[in-house]
């Protein structure tokens, strides 16, 4: 046996945000070690150790798990086997019931409804006799329930008819039907919660999606203090029931209530990790979401995060890269280049925080 | 403090399941408590202790806790906080979570969804925004989630306007909307659980209500075996999910599937405890309900209940009772009456197995 003079925080994927929380946990101590199928991946070259390997691959996991001390996720689609086979040799965060809830687009809207998280209509779909159920006066999206993202595996729908040909394009795999929502804004919130069970969040962001993908965040999002509050509340209610550790994102919808004439909150989903419209944190707040993450993996206290610069994310994707590459950071502009091999469309490249001192 | 020589086990409710429980306790040894808001309560006359006492008094439930050694319940819609609260200082089966999802039927279908068991197409209502989601092409019924009963709280729905006034007249508390059945049958399980995690189920029963009041069943069910196999699979396999103790009763419809013009099976409801279903257990089983139960909870390793004489169990309801006092039990009719004081509409006063002895 190797002995080692530093913990190993295992991460689970090797994307871009595998990358920065790797650069994290070594910059508070730790060695990293990632663990991805993909050869090319980004996080690879930010890490002390490396395993290429399929997440249902036994030998390589057990290594893996032989090898760190603790076990983290830069993405929520491993496994579940996998995720409760590490889960009863390592600890790992967050907790297996919050991961299984996140890819599961019914469980997740189950599990807003039973803690009373104001959220859309919607309905559950195993069939055209489910999908016959539901009323298509109104727009609706039809959404498959597990490994969606981008705006894959949904299709907005007008009708039966058209239901019926994305449930079958779908392979009648499980799926969700729900209100299509009529917003004003869309916001996100990061917050974290320890081991200790103290919780905290950034200020809320406001996001702007293209082609179904996040184009820009900023924070603070332009909402009035009610709303604000109301973010801060939802999101302490939801990772403290879950009894989460570690950085919880969660997605909300700004719309106008049809009675009331107010705004109001829908939640959308959550994403049991950090998070894109978190990447503002890493020059706008005194501790990014990254190094917040491993800190309340790790045990030790975290605190609250302040708000030093307002910030807006810009993201690097497909081809921008070619201009972005050529370009140095300065002050005001902090350019992230996550170095992935190739630059194909709607492929996150990298992104660029502006900075505003006023 | 008092000593005493027998454990004491205490009974929350005082119907006549409680009654029955209470029965099957003391001859097994146990004293018991009767928990129950209702001073007339019929389980009363069977019981070691009573307390007379709302579910929310503080005060009773202390007392209760402290006279008792372990906690059950006959009937399960207890204010959750009270079992929650009772779950602290002492051991209360079946297990609070599984309680909770009893008590609501949304939570109680997205446990069947998220368990993969067949039921039928269903929908949250909070509000007529979610209601107007609801295709009302085809027959459906609304339910009001907690607290309904014997066909209180639903109503069969034909069109919007319809669920509207129904939603309305249930004073907007949060409903489930579901598909009708179109049922060839009503069966149902009684299975049990002990905490060596032993899993038996009775043979299942069929059901015959009226006016949404159960008025017989009989055992064993008239059904193939394919679907008997089922039955014990399903029942089985929800039992070890909620990691139960006790009694579990599970009712479903057979239906003809369209599509395959094979009989299948919808769970249609749990019941955390013993069953009106399962009292041909008390005559046509070498172990009741009642025993098998108090078997499980007490910590004893529970036997594979066996099938002695195919039996029928007929309710003696409202008036009946005036017929039936006056008979007296034979070899192959066993009467069981339960004492209440006055014979309302609609009121279980009894039930009379009629034993088949070929």
């Amino acid at each position: 046996m190797i002995k080692k003079n530093k913990q190993t925080i295992g991460i689970l994927g090797g994307g871009q945000l595998g990358q920065m929380l790797s650069n994290a946990a070594i910059e508070l101590g730790y060695n990293t070690h990632i663990y991805s199928p993909d050869k090319n991946s980004p996080a690879f070259k930010n890490s002390t150790y490396q395993t290429i390997g399929k997440f249902e691959d036994q030998k390589n996991i057990d290594e893996f798990i032989n090898n760190v001390d603790l076990v983290t996720i830069e993405f929520e689609n491993i496994p579940l086997s996998t995720i409760e086979y590490i889960s009863k040799l390592k600890p790992i965060y967050p907790p297996p019931h919050a991961i299984r809830i996140s890819q599961d687009r019914l469980l997740e809207k189950n599990f807003f409804i039973e803690n009373k998280i104001n959220t859309n209509s919607y309905m559950n779909v195993e069939s055209l006799e489910d999908l016959s159920r539901w009323n298509f006066d109104k727009k609706s999206v039809l959404k498959i329930r597990k490994f969606g993202y981008d705006g894959k595996g949904q299709k907005i729908i007008s009708s039966y008819e058209e239901a019926k040909s994305a449930f079958i394009s779908f392979k009648n795999y499980p799926c969700l039907i729900e209100e299509f929502i009529e917003y004003t804004k869309e916001v996100s919130t990061i917050s974290a919660r320890d081991v200790h069970g103290n919780v905290y969040s950034y200020n809320p962001s406001e996001n702007i999606h293209k082609n179904h993908i996040l184009d820009r965040s900023f924070a603070p999002a332009l909402i009035n203090e009610k709303l604000d509050m109301e973010l801060k509340k939802i999101s302490s209610k939801m990772i403290s029931q879950l009894e989460y550790i570690g950085i919880l994102s969660i997605e909300f919808f700004v719309r106008i209530n049809q009675q009331t004439n107010q705004e109001e909150l829908i939640v959308n989903e959550i994403a049991p990790r950090v998070h894109n419209s978190g990447h503002w944190t890493l020059d706008g707040a005194d501790v990014s979401q990254f190094t917040q993450h491993i800190k309340a993996i790790i045990g030790t206290e975290i605190s609250e995060p302040q708000l030093i610069f307002i910030t807006e994310m810009y993201n690097i994707i497909g081809d921008d890269i070619y201009h972005w590459s050529n370009i140095k950071s300065t002050e005001n502009k902090k350019i992230y280049i996550y170095g992935k091999d190739e630059p194909r469309k709607g492929r996150k490249m990298g992104h660029v925080n502006f900075i505003s001192r006023n």
